[in-house]
């Protein structure tokens, strides 16, 4: 099996840590294939870079569907989810999506510890109607690259903000969102009085999941491909890709 | 006062309808401004074919907005809505947000017409947060070209979809979604129990309303520009204009 | 076009001062017609006085509503808004509706700062459907005479709640609720982070844009009056509008 | 114990059908008190109608509140609820507040069968945040006048609506909503294949019980009464109420 | 009239305070009839037990119901609520939901004092659709037996936690939440600012009314019982119960 | 991998169509521990032998939990879901929470089909906090027993009532819910036009993916284990794993 990772952002390193934890988190016989994006903002933060983003997530997309058996996209506000699922006739898995998905198998109440831009995580647990479950977002203040320079601040913010999750406001379970965090949930595990999740563990297995699932794409409802359709401008893949018929 | 009235649609003829019933809107002194995409679907009627145009949108929007006052999003589905918001200096008004804030002064609760694609009104009306207002979304099962070359027909079924919004789902308002029925509101409203609105008569005089009130931008919240972004690949405007400093 | 702008309170220094945000806000050919209450509590700050005020507030509408082309409610809690819509045949604004509904098209998340009564406010946010975007309601303690007699100390007290509810509530913009601060937005805007707004200033504009679109007064729904209704120990021009046949 | 049964419509033979239901449901010591008021509409059926009857039940609660131990509002739309509630210091309870509360106790989900104005029960099960247990409502065409004239005509159509509750909406018991209806629900209830409940029969032991428990009145929260507040042109009795002294 | 109050706690001696209590509530020609469960957890604090008690609840409430008016269950989670109201033909009340409902008639918004578990009474707020009016949970951090050792700290701890939840959460109205603190509502009041309610004192007189109502079991609907169901292993009078012909 | 799965109903037949089920499901290497309940209703079908069952699914895991990697709840109401989750040490799914975590990676609104009960499952997903993206329940006018002696009109049944989802409450995807219907969602797959999923085929992948990641259980927070409980009348096993030490 062959599961595309996107990360829309622009660096290929990001890329690669993800594809890394993907790959950890894979069956023997999964295979990850991952692309990075090439226009759009260095790094998303916020709505008109993660719209922009959005298109970008539907090019790669469209350029790799055919030789893949599912996508997963390595990028925690899960950029494009909704249109690349209804773009595309395989399983698409956000990452974030995926963590807060285990998280309702693990815990009542679901915290995240992310950096930064809170509301976007807000507007995203809300659009997939998961907002009951939430017990709270505690925001790290450093940036992504601290990660890499001062590891050890970061993940005692990290433990810090998780336990506040758990004390303040009934976390059962806390997500750790953002690509840069990948990998930091099963370290920093020993330390967590409640399971700690990362998206790109979580996602790897749920892309295997729906692929032995066999599922058809719906050729009604919400999420058929109208097919047929007229386009300008667009990458060559992703025109054909609007272009081919429906059903 | 000039308002840049962007379709993110692929058609100028269209553009110009809008623009028309914008005008007709408008104050004295406001200028109407139409640009029309030129990268996308012929058509936006998919979250794919939306998400893509969100692009186009903030294309548009950062080759223009030094020169306009206020920004009209005359495209059904509000396309990049807040991401526009967030980009630019300036009020940023989507028709269909229009009607619905308008149809809040007007009536308790509010039934919205549409020409397919009921799930996406739905999703945007919950993302707008005011689902608590929605009567019901009626579809009218006609393609948006029937409104030329059939229009009694396609103005009979408006009206039915109108009744039965009033009569089952008690609808107090009835808002008539979409570019192609720009103008109709008006035309029909005799033959109608209730007040119907459309979004372009409804977003000129909020951005004239707005452009008034001088508001600044906000430098901290999640509408806050961070400024000084990186990116590739995009338009020199829009490039620009992720990169200028916050603040 | 001429605006009744009602306050049901009964004290003419504090409509004057809302009429004149309300002169400062609107258009040059927009006359502004304020009128106060003559029963009730001098001032509402309990549900019990703002339900006697709505009595207040339909006997004034009904008085004056021949004779202007829309109604603006200049007090806090919008008091007798939805009865008054029903009632006359012209638009009816609340100011803190419009602030509210304004909010909407600036920020994804809107705080309120008030004197006292939250409870009141919180559930008229509520009414409105709206409390999906409400981030939060920061209580100032003061009376709101303290406006006149030591500005000072208050616009500090406001510009500390509005920075609360950005800093912890992740505020868009913020509401100032309350006729004593009708004119306090602009003035506290440079020393804010995000949008400040009050009622006034955006229901003026709210009341002529409704005025402009013409709409007609339903004659189905909830809003539809019903007419013929015999009552006793009215106002005579309450009692006239209440007889009035529908249609 | 003395209940005072406020109607604030004005039809005397109102009051006292309520008031004979209301002595049917209340224990031997219990003495019930009608008063029907004076000003507002005849009947109400409209939110004007329902907004000055609020200060008909404001005046009659003052005029009587010393004399009596508890107070039921015998209105369908329990005009005033929480008004009197803050007003006076004895319990204050509505008929239909007091049906819902009861079908909380009966069954998961409740419907509602009305005559008109779906919209004003809409809203106050809203405002009463009860709506997650609301089945839904069903509306009898016909007057009220007509449960006089053709009783059983009027009786079929509440059995069939109840049926249509219980059939389409998964309701568990269904409440008569209503003056008219007062003393129906325990005769139709034979032909019922669920619980039907009227609300004054629910109310009065609810008052009863309420006094029985001799809570105080809060001196703090938005229940608690602001006391000496000054106030013009009121019934003497409700303007002295309100220059109590707090506490 | 006599009520079976349920305790599937295991000590008899809690059962005996909560039956005093009860006493004290009851009318004078009610008699309390309590029992005590004897299997399941000592005492229930946590989701797995709960469930077990819930067993243990139908067993009693299936072994006294034909001797019995009306099913008091004396243990603060509700444990078996609808379970058993859906089994006995006669009313079932549970001690918080009764407090809870009390609630709903003396203030806008409510908070809960408990020991421990939080979740567990947020989840059932839940269940029972009361969320909306709850102002908040405060955890008492003390063990239930400390009731007994150290009554004045316990008060004190409550009442700060009542304290808190007026002056932060605006609750209007405070339930002191478990079988521990029966009683501890009305000697506690008059120190503190809002009514205090315990469910023993409010769900006694609710029993009462339900059986004054008369109300039939329901024979459609999701609490009809179904009737002639085979079962296995059960408690002799449980299985008699759900073998019994419906209607 | 060993995963336990629990059928808490009477009749072995049904279990082992859950486990053929559940085999055809899982990898290669995982086993399926199938065990049926010994006490209880013979079928569940009411909250009462729900609340009953949850007791034989605490016990049936206790037994044995300490021998198996995961535990299947193989009931269509998950009985003892979140309880079960708690007391044991190892994952736990239940296969309708399986099923409509699946739905949630596959559309937007997910459409029920159900044999009797909509209640019940309506209050699970409730509960489950999934209502926002729940369309619909159908109930199948057929008793399960009809799945073996009527195939085809079950089928036919079951077709019609997804296709209503998808026609008039816009399913993206459709759960077949029952132990009858295992198997029933790919057999009719190619007949339908959205994805149809049944509960056994989502749960063993889920629980093959939770054991997988290795999460330790919590310490703290409302699923952490308290430890140390006393207990009487329970299955040996029950009783050791509540008086077992937490941590």
């Amino acid at each position: 099996m062959r599961i595309l990772l996107i990360n829309p952002n622009l660096t290929a390193a990001v890329t690669e840590s993800c594809a890394a934890a993907a790959r950890a988190a894979a069956s023997q016989d999964t295979e990850i294939v991952p692309v990075t994006g090439d226009f759009g903002a260095q790094i998303i933060n916020s709505r008109a870079e993660n719209a922009i983003a959005a298109h970008m997530v539907l090019t790669l997309a469209a350029q790799h569907a055919a030789s893949v058996d599912a996508v997963l996209l390595a990028v925690s506000y899960d950029t494009g989810l909704y249109p690349a699922r209804e773009l595309v006739d395989i399983p698409v898995v956000g990452m974030t999506e995926a963590a807060l998905i285990t998280a309702l198998m693990v815990g009542a109440r679901c915290g995240l510890v992310v950096f930064g831009t809170p509301g976007l995580y807000r507007e995203h647990v809300a659009a997939l109607g998961l907002q009951d479950r939430l017990a709270g977002i505690r925001v790290i203040q450093a940036s992504p690259a601290t990660v890499y320079s001062d590891p050890d601040a970061v993940h005692a913010a990290v433990l810090a903000a998780a336990a506040h999750l758990v004390d303040h406001d009934d976390a059962d379970v806390v997500v750790l969102c953002g690509a840069a965090m990948a990998g930091m949930a099963a370290f920093l595990q020993p330390r967590a009085t409640v399971p700690l999740l990362d998206g790109i563990s979580c996602a790897v297995p749920l892309c295997e999941m729906l692929v032995r699932l066999k599922l058809p794409p719906a050729t009604q409802g919400s999420f058929a491909r109208a097919g047929g359709r007229v386009s300008r401008g667009l990458d060559p893949a992703l025109a054909a890709l609007l272009a081919k018929p429906a059903g």
